[in-house]
């Protein structure tokens, strides 16, 4: 089973949530043959959703129709809470050979969830190198690279033939995740340099590999970020990136499938902090109810007080605003323009700065540029609002809500582009700068601004 | 030349930026022998990155450094402006020598923005199927597979045997794109399968094709949406995602590395959509002003509109506020909280639909948990609001604000969670359920709420 199996206009989500019913039904009835036959030529993928969707006690025996190579394929595709479940509900000997069969850095990972129980009722039937590896690859850091990298890669030795490094890749094709990119390495393992399968194709059989090999290739340490290994695949263009420890020593390598889900979970993370939202492990809908709210109360109760200054800010003006009501019309259109305008430039920033964009050194032509922006935006609001303006209140009022327009627009335009590089210098991640934040500092400065122009024309004036 | 020349360590971007000033001095003082030395071993995108930091007429002479295969491989890297520079820049005979060996892909992109009067010069120097490929290339519309696929790709007959097909391979190694996935075609190019070159190498000489490929692959067509393209590639882990016309004739190919592209990029659209910033083309760094101004300005204005209606609503109530100056103190904080708790649940359930985690049947089971949750922060919030109701207005202020806060709050939840799945079932883009938009409907039925049940609990009571 591989999975180019089917056309993809087969497997749209709903037919295989058909598909599912379908099979839950054989199932139940103990009618397997059917059962299987129904799921003939299903990619990995697919087949993992299928069990997904199947209610649990079935689940073991939907896995089971499946050889045990597939099922070890299957199993490293499945959704976290299901692999748990379903490696409590099966015997000890099976669950020990399907982990044995699995890609290494899935195996680490459902490793790492077992209860200590398990894993010792596991560990006689797993070789004592695949305890170790299992060991090794799970104790890393989450959000390292070490913790995404997997082991099975495959290395040759810098005095092979081209000859002999094809044939040892077909040998070690059976398991490793791919030898597409052969990794050189010396007796002590550390990473001379790398080859391409296509390399080796095309060159004769007698060349030397550590003529061929492009010697020290772009590599990652495996203490450093899973975001920036995957920015390294991105941007060469790799099919994996070799992971070093501290010695130089290759110790695993990041494929380019794993990087294009650390690239999603990452985007993900920054669409969250964008909203406050604090990161949460599953997905929106398979998280507890308890796990969302603590995702989200945090920063919701935070920004209360937060807004108090605002209030506070109202208060002070209370008497400006008694004697013209009609400024009340206009607070909330003013302050959430600030707001808007900010939460724009906020965007802007934080994601330029999380795609390489742009970096620290260019802050302060981004300000410059912004400002211009910014007094454009605004005084295509100010023109805007001062009609109302006019309209509600006459040629003062009109005057007031204008010049309070440009000076919120640009307050507010101000802070979403620096909070992000002041987060940043100080070592936090620039996407807390999010549109709620700025809008909170907004609404504070565009109550004063707005405010104080009030009383300064119309009281004073 | 390839993507792995280097240690990471020494491409940090500062790094590559002192290098640019350096080669640009030696390009300056004619020392091209030391520049071409000082930039041994450099991969290509790196290559690009120095050329973009070097003043724009000594490119061309950094660009000649290299042999012309590289030329090719650094000019498919560059930014868009500068290709264009540099193509307007060059003599024909040598634009066209380096756009016969760029990956088609590029070529296409970059022939679809030449002048015609360019294009006319350049054609007699290129061949005719050269020219035929990047028009078809380039007419595919953009965000679709067909604008982002390649067309070299390798391809093999059914009836071949497997070193036939090996050795056909390392004849087209050299022109495709990539050769670990080869694509069988019949005689009109109808797509029956594909072979990776791993089972290739395992798979006895005298195997045959047709019994080895995977029938039926995984595909999509020509015009769906890129995005679509970028989710097969990631939720199969392909190497590359066979692009069919109307025909099943294999068209084109989208490879891993553009599918990582795209991701990005529509990630950054989503981004920009989630704070109502129109998609740019280019990078924030390299924009021009009015493009940044355009972007913005048109749901700024239409906010500011949009916001009147609060404003109204708070004029509605002039009486209400003028007998109780103390309730302003607590209208940022209460409508605040409504857009925080609103932009929270637009953002989950953006995100959700974007990455297939949840689909429209999804609905009403997220709505009763969205429920739930916000009911849960909204008591929470309400209860720190009504300490704050009890020190500043007394027993009464604090149960109007306790209660506008857990009602606000859950309208802003709703409103937050729904409006994507509405959006989406009229077919518009859900991501159009920006913060802002949630923020500013949350603040009407805000500024609605509070004053009435003050009006309510106040006046009346």
């Amino acid at each position: 089973m591989t999975a180019t199996a089917m056309r993809h206009d087969a497997r749209s989500p709903e037919n295989l949530g058909a598909l599912a019913d379908q099979i839950a039904g054989f199932l139940a009835e103990g009618r397997t043959r059917t059962a299987a036959a129904a799921l003939g030529g299903l990619a990995a993928p697919d087949w993992a959703e299928i069990i997904e969707n199947i209610a649990a006690p079935l689940r073991i025996d939907a896995l089971s129709l499946l050889a045990e190579h597939d099922q070890a394929e299957v199993l490293g595709h499945l959704r976290a809470d299901v692999q748990d479940d379903l490696a409590r509900a099966m015997a000890h000997d099976h669950l020990a050979r399907l982990m044995s069969a699995m890609s290494h850095d899935e195996r680490a990972d459902l490793w790492k969830r077992l209860s200590p129980e398990l894993r010792d009722a596991l560990s006689p039937a797993m070789a004592r190198a695949e305890r170790e590896d299992m060991r090794r690859l799970s104790a890393y850091p989450e959000d390292t690279a070490g913790a995404v990298m997997t082991s099975d890669y495959a290395t040759i030795r810098p005095d092979m033939l081209v000859g002999e490094a094809l044939e040892s890749l077909r040998v070690q094709a059976r398991d490793a995740e791919t030898i597409y990119t052969a990794y050189v390495v010396d007796a002590r393992h550390r990473l001379l340099g790398v080859v391409s399968l296509r390399d080796l194709l095309v060159t004769p059989d007698a060349g030397r590999i550590e003529r061929l090999m492009q010697a020290a290739p772009v590599a990652c340490h495996a203490t450093d970020d899973r975001e920036d290994a995957a920015r390294l695949i991105a941007r060469y263009d790799l099919i994996a990136l070799p992971v070093l420890d501290e010695a130089g020593r290759l110790v695993g390598i990041v494929t380019a499938d794993d990087a294009m889900d650390v690239a999603e979970a990452e985007a993900t993370e920054d669409f969250y902090k964008g909203s406050t939202i604090q990161p949460i492990e599953d997905s929106l809908a398979h998280s507890t109810l308890a796990t969302l709210y603590r995702a989200r109360i945090f920063w919701l109760v935070l920004l209360v007080f937060g807004n108090i200054f605002s209030g506070a800010g109202i208060a002070a003006f209370e008497d400006v605003i008694a004697a013209h009501m009609t400024l009340l019309f206009f607070l909330p259109l003013l302050i959430a323009s600030g707001g808007n305008a900010g939460a724009q430039s906020a965007t802007l920033t934080v994601r330029a700065l999380a795609t390489g964009d742009v970096r620290q050194s260019d802050f302060a032509r981004l300000l410059l540029r912004e400002l211009v922006v910014a007094l454009g935006l605004g005084l295509t609001m100010a023109a805007a609002v001062s009609l109302i303006g006019w309209w509600r209140g006459g040629a003062e009022i009109a005057l007031v809500v204008a010049l309070a327009m440009v000076l919120i627009v640009l307050m507010g335009a101000v802070i979403g582009l620096a909070l992000p590089f002041v987060l940043s210098r100080l070592g936090r991640d620039p996407a807390t700068a999010s549109g709620p934040l700025v809008t909170s500092i907004a609404d504070v400065l565009g109550v004063l601004t707005y405010f104080g122009i009030a009383m300064i024309l119309l009281d004073l004036g």
